[in-house]
């Protein structure tokens, strides 16, 4: 595929889409996704991996939330993944989050991922090109891995924000009270690394395309709940499960 | 390399070889193994991971007890794996193998493997020749993994002992009150499948072979104890370990 190239991406929702009857249809495919998650659950020969990717203020949470917590809980899991502690980090980088890939039945959704591997430490130079790269082979073994060898469908979401946005996002959370407990000084200096951001994960796109990354236009939450109910919906209904009836033993 | 054929490779020690003299080679080895394992925690930069496959009554036992089990218990893990419960078979076949992987500064030994998900499985035809292939090629990136990403160094051993040695062996588990406890009403059962397990070792040897396997001549114990003790002396002592100093925070 040819490299994506994210300023050309809009992170807006077409304009021609009416927001009122897309909220519907989201709300309408949160009821179907009950019942698929449902039956993802009882014929238990699938699995789904949900990684969730973007920059501060992205709405990373909102659309965990909002979308992906709208299920059955026992079927659904959230690891939310922050700087590796001691114990990780003398392990290889992907042995933390192998530990949380999803059993048959469920839906695991990683809250940032082994992407930061390749995505911050790359943008501090914590890390060197070459190394990167050899990141990039070991994760696409590891989403082969799960694909291959677990039947697990991996949906990759990157959360497209534009500066503004994440910019007028992240003052938000120092005035508003209920938010406030999200500001860490660190995000407006993090947020300065934009361009950096950009390359690293326009790289990422184009090595670690297998499963093929989603760009989630994300300036609108409603647009944003809506792309990623829908890229769900299809999947599993995709999956034409089945209930598996009484067991005979 | 050229395809192993195990029938051409001695179970025995070489004729010359004096028992008594390489029994006082093995039993220095331990003690500089002491040594250099508690290196390799103190220096905490290399890890260690040490698989021993090979039939029932091979002796994969006695050299984790002899050899293996001989340094300090708290840089040194064993496990075993035995037949997978449900929660490991909901996952793909690497996962509650990665979860054991060394830590720096470790020595993880694995008595038996993720090797066996392509042994036992293809002898029974659980599984067809393209899975094995499936599955070898993600032992590759898994073991490629372990190495390029936090610096593991694996030793792989194939306790090669003859049909008549097993044959034996498994006698005395019958015989011998302190050996009755091992015995498994399916070890003669699966000793017939000898010539299924000779073909599917040797694919393995030829398609998983980096790192390379070592074939240990296992008919005598004496000799066996040898080989295995000097591969990992000779690995640890080739890392070239320092003690780290005092550290300056």
């Amino acid at each position: 595929m040819s490299k994506i190239n994210l300023d050309k991406i809009s992170t807006r929702a077409p304009e021609e889409l009416d927001k009122k009857a897309t909220k519907e249809k989201t709300e309408a495919m949160l009821v179907e996704l009950d019942d698929l998650q449902n039956l993802l659950f009882a014929e238990n020969q699938h699995s789904v991996l949900v990684v969730i990717q973007g920059m501060d203020a992205s709405g990373k949470d909102g659309v965990i939330r909002n979308v992906l917590g709208n299920m059955n809980p026992q079927g659904v899991m959230v690891k939310s993944y922050k700087a590796p502690v001691a114990e990780e980090l003398s392990h290889d980088f992907l042995w933390r989050i192998h530990s949380h890939a999803p059993a048959r039945g469920m839906i695991q959704v990683f809250n940032r991922s082994h992407y930061e591997d390749i995505l911050v430490t790359r943008v501090h130079k914590w890390i060197d090109d070459e190394l990167a790269k050899k990141r990039m082979n070991a994760i696409n073994a590891f989403e082969r891995l799960l694909e291959e060898h677990n039947n697990t469908h991996i949906l990759k979401f990157y959360l497209h924000v534009s500066p503004e946005e994440q910019h007028q996002r992240l003052e938000e959370r120092l005035k508003d009270p209920a938010k406030m407990w999200k500001y860490n000084k660190n995000d407006f200096k993090e947020a300065k690394f934009w361009g950096d951001y950009r390359k690293v994960y326009e790289d990422c796109f184009e090595y670690c395309n297998n499963p093929e990354w989603t760009i989630v236009p994300a300036d609108q939450n409603w647009y944003k709940e809506y792309v990623i109910a829908k890229a769900l919906r299809d999947l599993l209904k995709g999956l034409n499960m089945q209930y598996p009836g009484i067991k005979k033993e």
